[in-house]
């Protein structure tokens, strides 16, 4: 009964919309669900870590449903929480973010839902930064709007990933809004503040959007936490900043995240919360103050073992005589070339059939991804030892 | 810090949807928003009961805890609770709801989201039967679609309300959807068999979709459950029917719920969660699998209190000579016509001023509102005492 398996053909009389119809479905999911519930399979498709979340957070949520915290929540989130978030988010970037322009949302996710909501008419044009995450492109095409792929450079010579700010150039001036996922899923590249600031006044000069999700802003192995747009903008700017509970707290199963926006339109925020899912978990609220407070011991360690995964996977890849792997600076995903692979997709499958490793296809995070595989190394040094000894046949 | 304490006027350069803009502010949340951090005021204006959720609940989410369920679900939901729904929808209404037309999601706002993602394009009609909850025509105009409210007809003569078939047969031709809220909140009203047939014959013959907020159904007082579209229905009509443990198993903090969808149409809902909200939350899902397999003893517990509590705010209410109270047969609302009340708002802020009680102005619920209240009467008989004692003086 696991997802995808009612694979069947809509039946043309059901009306649904078009563009809802032909919704891509993510090649990271197919992959996922034939390797689901199959024996011996080593998963390294999804981008999460395998363990679990800490139990001091877990402990909150326990408190929280003691003291009976299980009504409706205002919808901009309890102010304990805003609150801390506010705190949190300015003592990172040393920037007053007050809690006016803080939102909880049912994880970035939702946010990044309620931010195309609020801003997308139908053929309105986005900028995407690509290669990325699938879902990112996805909720702009359910609000009708048409996703323009502006791919980073992948340099041969240097093996390194970058902007592309000549292209966005060409293009700003037709669209509406800019979206950009930096620390990046999936090649661990990171914005650095210089193409920040001339992104930003393209996006002054043309009043673009800009909608940053900044999930992965922990998980940095150089640095305490990635630049963000936040540093160098106000609260007039046209500018959104989505954030997640899931990565810094081992806490993707909660639906936990939070938007900043522009002061002044809280008040809309707050009402696409309530006629989207009324108010994220209330229990689950009460464990994000604990996961704020008292999670950067939990944090140090996930990310020194995170380099350590880092590590040994560029060390494993790099023996392969087929993978070019740019550095991952970021987040927690390798991802890699493989010479000869043109359908990544096939590759994929194949792969898993022959080793029973999952990987994510280059095709599931925008075009030119064919040659490409993304693999989620947020995992024990033992299970990725196992992986890569599998791996080595294929990839060698 | 509470919600819409940032009420600023959204500067006319920020570039946000025009629809987005003039999303009506619930007036419920206005009259709350006034309220919430007074000293004794008595909250009647939400739709929850006063009690937490069950520690029987509670207790199931903590053990998911504590077995590290805390990572993604697949996006159906986990395959035990779509299980679990299955045979209770199946039981409950005598007819086989497979679970391959079952999807978990976070609570019954977002399924009725989805469901508008799923099927309305920019200018769509959907008919709205009303009053009904202000959420349930917002979610519509964010998808750019257009409302056609069909009022219940309130019959003067024998104080009922009655669905005006007459008047969808008119609409029924132009618009893509029918959106239908019974047990109804505000008004109590519970549609009959017969009405549902009516219904859905003219929607079949049309091809126009049925989506059937069903989250009240098990708040009756005269059965087991309220007549469900489930019962006249296959697998093939065109039906939505949207359900919550919101209400059943006093879960509203917790955004649970499920939709019921065409079998074919699973993959593409399957997607439309995960563009949403991914999945709903993993160790929310453990607990409802045992609100559903333990709860019935606290549902009919639950049932008899708020059977008291209907009789007790009927008695009262009928008490007072400016108002007339239409016979609440389901849910556990009252909702009242208050003679020489023309602003139903304006007069909301002024009893809570007056009394301190607040109520919910009719105006929330659709056009002609006006003259009327809605209060929740699922709190303690002690409390609904104090509040009809204060409302005496200017309800009489």
């Amino acid at each position: 009964m696991a997802n995808g398996c009612y694979n069947l053909i809509p039946n043309k009389d059901f009306k649904i919309r078009k563009v809802i119809k032909s919704l891509e479905t993510s090649p990271i999911r197919k992959i996922a669900n034939t390797a689901i519930g199959k024996k011996g399979i080593i998963p390294l498709y999804f981008g999460e870590t395998d363990i679990p979340t800490p139990s001091f957070i877990s402990q909150a949520m326990k408190d929280a449903l003691d003291q009976g915290y299980t009504f409706y929540s205002v919808n901009q989130g309890i102010p304990a929480l805003v609150e801390i978030i506010s705190k949190y988010t300015s003592s990172l970037h040393k920037k007053n973010i007050a809690p006016s322009r803080i939102m909880v949302t049912s994880a970035g996710m939702n946010a990044l839902m309620i931010a195309s909501e609020a801003i997308i008419d139908p053929n309105d044009k986005i900028i995407c930064i690509t290669p990325v995450w699938p879902n990112f492109m996805r909720c702009i095409e359910i609000m009708g709007g048409e996703v323009i792929e502006i791919p980073l450079i992948y340099s041969n010579s240097n093996n390194t990933w970058k902007l592309n700010i000549e292209e966005i150039r060409k293009n700003i001036k037709d669209v509406k809004a800019i979206y950009i996922n930096s620390p990046n899923n999936p090649t661990g590249w990171m914005i650095n503040t210089q193409e920040q600031m001339e992104i930003l006044e393209l996006c002054r000069m043309n009043k673009t959007w800009i909608i940053s999700d900044e999930v992965y802003e922990r998980i940095v192995y150089d640095r305490n936490v990635a630049p963000s747009f936040l540093e160098l903008t106000d609260e007039n700017d046209l500018l959104m900043v989505v954030n997640s509970f899931s990565k810094s707290w081992a806490m993707t199963g909660w639906r936990l995240g939070w938007i900043i926006v522009p002061e002044s339109l809280l008040n809309i925020f707050e009402k696409l919360n309530e006629f989207n899912v009324a108010s994220p978990s209330s229990p689950a609220q009460y464990a994000g103050i604990t996961a704020i407070n008292d999670g950067e011991d939990f944090l140090k360690t996930m990310i020194n073992n995170l380099r350590n995964s880092r590590e040994l996977t560029i060390n494993s890849l790099s023996n392969f005589s087929r993978v070019i792997l740019p550095f991952p600076e970021a987040a927690f995903y390798a991802y890699f070339k493989v010479k000869d692979v043109h359908h990544s997709e096939k590759f994929c499958f194949e792969v898993l059939s022959s080793t029973g490793v999952g990987l994510a296809p280059g095709t599931s995070f925008g075009t030119g991804g064919n040659s490409w595989i993304r693999i989620c190394y947020a995992k024990s040094p033992d299970l990725l030892n196992q992986a890569f000894e599998k791996l080595k046949p294929v990839l060698s």
